[in-house]
Parts: C-alpha cells; sequence; structure tokens
C-alpha cells in the first residue's frame, strides 16, 4: 500500500501492547499438565474470582429488579447515566457518611466495573501528562496508558518508556517511595492487587501531601476494602485531609460482594478536585467525568443495582460480611502454611491475596510449575505483574476452605 | 497558576464540546410550562426510549439467570469479556447464518451498549482520520469524536471544523451524497435516528464500494433493524458483498427487545477487515478491538445475558415480534395523523421515528413551543440533532396507543 494514500488508520499504540501473556499462558501450562497426567485433581488458587454465591439478600433484590421490568408501570427504560438515586445515596451513606467521610451523591457515579473505570478515567486527561505505576501492577492501568499513547514503548527490562514504576518489594515492605521525577498521575491500589499488603494511613498522607505540592492526581483502586479489619489502616482516601482536592477513589462490588458476573462499581470524583489546561488554568474534573459518562455510557442494568443496593440493609450487611469472613479465614490457614511451608508470607491479613517468596534464587515461574507438577495446585507467578513481582506468587483465597486445605497440605509434601 | 510548573493536566478536547443541550432544554421548557399550567396532562413523545415491559421469555430466563447467581455449581463469576458462547451462538445464527449471511462467533463481541460502543470504537482508530456523519445526527457520534481529538472547533454554523458533514434532507430523500472530500471513517445509521427514514441496498452498495475504494471504514449503526418489515430494505450491511472488508456493525437489544434499562448490545468486526498503519501496512482491526475490550471491559451481566438470549427461542421471537408490531401500529397512526393535520412525514414505515416538517417557514422550537402550549404533547425539536435538522421534529412510536391517539387528536385541533 502505497504511503501517499489517504486511508482509514489505526491507533498504532495498540502495536506496542505486549501479548496478552500471564493467564493465557498459565492456562496453557495447566492444559500441558493436565493432558501429561489425566488422573491429576487440580486445585485453581490462581485467578482472582469469587467463588462464592450471591448473598439471599442480593438475589432477592435481584429478582424483585428484574419482576419491576416485567411490569406496566414498574418498568425501568433508560435510568440516568450515573445509576439511580437509590443506590448512590445508600453509597453515600453506608461507605462514606456513616464512617465520617463526606461524600455526596453526586460524586458517585455508578458503573459496570472498575477495570472499565481505572481505564476509562485516562480519557479525561491530556496525552502529556506523566503517569506512575505500582511495580508489581494490576495490568490495566498500564495497558490502558500505552493504549491511550501516555508510554513509549516497551523496554527489554520489561519497562515502557515514559511510565514511572515504583517498586513494591520486601525491602521497603511493599510502600513505594515517593519517585524521583515528578508524577502528574499516580495509580494506587489498595489493599494491594497482587501482593495482598496494605498502607497505613500515616503513610497515605504523605501521597496526598506530594499530590497537593505537585498538583497531581491519585487514582486510588480501593476495589477490596472490604477485606480490611484492622482499624488503622484506611478504607478510603478521603479518610485523609485534603484528599479531596487530589484524588479518585474506585470501589467495587465485585469482590465485596460477588458481583465478579454480575457486574456493578462506583467511582468518586469530588466536586472540588480540578486539573489545569496547558496554560495552567484549573478546571473541575467532575464535570469532565459527567460528560464522558453520560456521553459513552448508558447506567448499570436496572435489576443489578437493585441488587447492589440490597448490600446495604440489615441482611445484605450482615450476609456479605460473612462472604468475606469465609475467604479470610481461607487467607489464614493459608498464611500460616505456607509460613511453615518456609515462605516468607505477606499480605493476606487485610486482602484475600497471599504473596509468597522463598527469596531471590527462585524464579516465579519456575516455583510455579514446581507447585502444578508436583502439588497440582495453580496459583499466579508474580512476574506475571511486572518486573519486581520477579520471585513470588500470587495465592488467592476465593476458593472453598476444603480445597484450601488440601493444596496447602501438599505443598507440604513438596521439596523446596 | 504558572505555566511552567508542571501539573495534573484535563484533556483539553473537553473544552469544544456543546453544552449538552436538547434533552435539557425540552425538560426546561416542559417544567415552565407545567408551573404555568398545573392541570396539562402532558404526553410526552420526545425521548426515544422504550414503554413496554420486557417480554415473559426473557423475564423467565433472567430470573433463571438470578437463581444461578444463586447456587453453588452454578454461579458464575468473571465471564469472557466478549460475551458467553451461548448469546454469541444464537446472535450468530438467528440474526446473521438464518438470513444467509455469514458471521462467525467469534466476530462478535456482547457489550452493555451500542452508546458505549459506538463511542469507544474510535479509540482504536488513529486520532488524524477524517470522521463523516450524517446531518441530523444521533450526538454521540459528534460529541465522541470531538472527545478524542478527532474535529476542530465547534463553528457559528453549529458544525465542528474538519467532521464532514452529510446533510440528509427532503430535499435528497434523507440520503447522504458521497462527500467531495476524502472521508476515513464513516458513521452510518440506517434505520435512521432521528429521521426515521432507510437506505435501500442498491444505496447501501454504492457506500461500501465507495470504501473499498477508498480504504475507509464504514461504522453501520443497525440497532433500529428490527423495525425493518420492507424486505427490499438490508437489516445488516453484510447483506452487500464485500461489506466484511469494510465495516463494523452495531447493534443492541434495547430497541429490539426493550433493553434500555437492563443494557445489553453487540457489535460485528469481521475477522478480514483491516486498516493500516501511517506506513500503510493494513493490519487486522479484531485483535485490536479483542484487545480494548478485555483491556478495559468485564462483560456484560450473566443474567442479562441469559435474558437476552431467550429473545432468540420461539416464544421469545413472538413476544418481541408482537411489541415491535404494537409500536409500528402507532407510528402508522402517527403517520397518518400528522399527514392530515398538514405536516410532511417521513420516517415511521420501517422505523419507530416519525420525522415531520411545515416545510422551511417554520423553525423547529417555534412548533415545539406551539405544541406543547396548545396540545400539551413533547416531540424532540430536529435542530436539535443538527443544523439539517431545522424546521423539522422527531416524534416517537415509544408510547401507549391511547396517549399515540389522544396526542394525534390534539394536534388537529391545532391551528399551523
Amino acid at each position: 500500500m502505497a504511503k501517499n494514500i489517504k486511508m482509514a488508520r489505526i491507533n498504532e499504540n495498540y502495536l506496542k501492547l505486549k501479548a496478552g501473556y500471564l493467564f493465557p499462558e498459565i492456562g496453557r501450562r495447566v492444559r500441558e499438565f493436565q493432558k501429561a497426567s489425566p488422573g491429576a485433581d487440580i486445585i485453581r488458587m490462581g485467578i482472582g474470582d469469587v467463588t462464592l454465591p450471591l448473598a439471599p439478600a442480593v438475589i432477592k433484590a435481584f429478582h424483585e429488579g428484574v419482576d419491576h421490568q416485567a411490569g406496566q408501570g414498574t418498568f425501568k427504560g433508560y435510568g440516568p447515566e450515573q445509576g439511580y438515586e437509590f443506590l448512590r445515596e445508600a453509597i453515600a451513606d453506608h461507605e462514606y457518611r456513616q464512617k465520617g467521610v463526606k461524600i455526596g451523591i453526586d460524586e458517585i457515579y455508578i458503573s459496570d466495573g472498575s477495570k472499565c473505570d481505572t481505564g476509562n478515567i485516562l480519557e479525561i486527561f491530556s496525552e502529556n501528562n506523566t503517569i506512575a505505576v505500582q511495580d508489581p501492577v494490576y495490568p490495566v492501568y498500564v495497558d490502558s496508558s500505552v493504549m491511550g499513547g501516555r508510554t513509549g514503548i516497551l523496554g527489554n527490562d520489561g519497562y515502557y518508556d515514559k511510565l514511572i514504576y515504583m517498586p513494591c518489594t520486601a525491602d521497603n515492605n511493599f510502600i513505594p517511595a515517593i519517585p524521583e521525577k515528578k508524577a502528574d498521575i499516580i495509580f494506587l491500589c489498595y489493599p494491594n492487587n497482587p501482593t495482598g499488603t496494605t498502607l497505613p494511613k500515616d503513610q497515605l498522607k504523605k501521597w496526598v501531601e506530594y499530590a497537593r505540592k505537585n498538583h497531581s492526581i491519585i487514582l486510588y483502586d480501593a476495589a477490596y476494602e472490604a477485606y480490611i479489619s484492622d482499624p488503622e489502616i484506611p478504607h478510603s482516601i478521603y479518610e485523609i485531609e485534603g484528599a479531596r482536592e487530589v484524588a479518585i477513589e474506585f470501589r467495587s462490588f465485585s469482590k465485596t460482594a460477588g458481583f465478579t458476573g454480575t457486574r456493578c462499581a462506583y467511582i468518586v470524583i469530588p466536586e472540588n478536585l480540578m486539573a489545569y489546561t496547558e496554560n495552567g488554568e484549573a478546571k473541575p474534573l467532575h464535570p469532565l467525568w459527567m460528560r464522558r459518562h453520560t456521553t459513552k455510557f448508558n447506567g448499570v442494568s436496572y435489576p443489578v443495582q437493585k441488587a447492589a443496593a440490597a448490600i446495604y440493609t440489615p441482611e445484605g450487611k450482615k450476609q456479605v460480611r460473612e462472604i468475606i469472613q469465609y475467604y479470610m479465614e481461607n487467607a489464614r490457614i493459608m498464611r500460616e502454611n505456607l509460613t511453615q511451608t518456609g515462605f516468607k508470607v505477606f499480605g493476606g491479613v487485610n486482602a484475600p491475596y497471599v504473596w509468597i517468596t522463598l527469596g531471590g534464587k527462585h524464579k516465579s515461574w519456575d516455583l510455579f510449575d514446581k507447585i502444578l507438577h508436583e502439588a497440582h495446585v495453580v496459583c499466579t507467578p508474580g512476574s506475571g505483574f511486572g518486573p519486581s513481582g520477579e520471585g513470588f506468587l500470587r495465592f488467592s483465597a476465593f476458593a472453598s476452605k476444603e480445597n484450601v486445605v488440601s493444596a496447602m497440605k501438599r505443598l507440604q509434601s513438596v521439596k523446596f
């Protein structure tokens, strides 16, 4: 094709993307092992997906929502793109007001997932911002940055040019250092996926101070906040004074209430949160996101919103709490057993992920293969989340207790 | 704020957007009238939102899907981002294969709405493409183009710079002429919103030929295809030979089956559809969209996909057909009565919208006000959809027959 003929052209930033490697590669290795050992009873603790059914109170409300769609007079067509007020009001009250944090219902946007929100949010920011991510990292932040032209190319070291990576390792207790180069937009994920670690209030305060001083924006992914039990760990970045002026918060019903296949989440954009034009003029982000959300999204399914609101009823709260305790009991069993097996164990106290290592001498994929072949257990190699994850494995607490106990028993008989 | 301090910057393309004017302005005028005439019984035929409940077969499947989410063993967590195979297979079969069009199930991506899809699709294309839209136009195509930096600024004439507008008026029978300037990406919407008109096969063929010759991509929005009864009008652009190499098709359950508040749609990207790098290298679009869809989206709610698939059962098909016939009977009543009232009437035969005018001397908003004040009926001013809509009004068939009959009676007593 001659260069001078005008034609429809692709977004070439997509060509910079690394091939989707981690989960397809896990799948490939598991299938290969299965083929070689057809009788093996494989226990999967790799993917971060919930396993318990929706709570009864949620199911009841979900059915009611469906019934409304069957009746003249109760049928709902297009709803408000930002979500029904009954759900936004319940969130503002139960997630924020009752915990002493003031978030208005107009600052909450209901969406169909945090993956969508954390990917789409970059659209309201200029391509020229410098973005900082934790390393290891939930891959969506990086891939969305690449697609939107906010990075350079991928280096042989596994790092994209122009992106700031903040290593989170055992050496710094998984607390990233303030980057030397100025970061305009900072993704922070706490409780952290994949490491399962958390950020104490005094550390989060440092980030808010940094952002205020540097006119940066923090994109705070708190999708796992429901797993926090330690009262010293903040659930919301807005517990930190001044955060309303520098932070957007992402929350989800996926892990809080088992909505991974049902789809509901939300984003908080405070009305006084500002970013700037190239000329330095301050502009509120709230109307920009409102425009994005109302133009390119049409609201979450009405019965799903009804279902989500039910987690704030007294029965819903109790049932959801029990489900989380079930998973966290799994995490406790994993922590104890993996420690006994000889691993250094991190996370799993205020998060459903346990992050383990035998120290520098074992590579993630080697450990993964050994565990798959000798214990018939699938986990996730830490190196798949970024170079600083090398040597680590992620175990997920989203499994049946029975499977967790069996998996741990099997691991104790492997010689590492 | 000093210009030389680095800070988080906004996407300034958003500042080019015209304020959301049309529906808020309609709301303002209706409220004002209501305040002045509190007893008036207002009939709303403005917004293009369905009014009849979901079909019984759909409700049944929706409840079954919810029940699956309640049970260990049937519970669904994360599903495939591109949608469950049971739904993609039903679509490939009933919407395409049975109509002689070959679309593979891997060419179908389930989403939560055509608004999202038509907005998001531009992400996989370079900013440098020249985009063509019909005038009048569904505003999302334009606004998404503006947000993504694919236009210049808005002129006083109501047109954005760098965007190609293709007038669709009574003079050209609402069939756009091939633009003089080369268009790389062409949005075509048929049956058309807002005009309710359609494109015969020979005319659609000209567009496919144009796109093939010019290496352009057609974004074909067929959200209203279920309203077509004339066998000469194509339901899918893929009925045209060679369209697989130049077109992406958008379909939705919103208007087909009343899913505006339930949310389910799909997009078809043929595997042999190509666009180009700046160097002229052909690249398939399918893997680009796969990457976008799997990175920034997490699939449609499982019970909603179950509900959507039910429209392809024998009962579902029959029930959905009856709902469409109900609306189309409304359209017939509207067409007849509005013609008698003295309007020139377009559309409403293979689409649920009727597009009317009294000729050039009456402005859209003047007609809107007169009808609101004298007949207490709300419609949509055509000028809100673009400059070529001036002088027209859109009436929607999504209403109860009783209301349609009353509204038409009232209009006959207004002196235009």
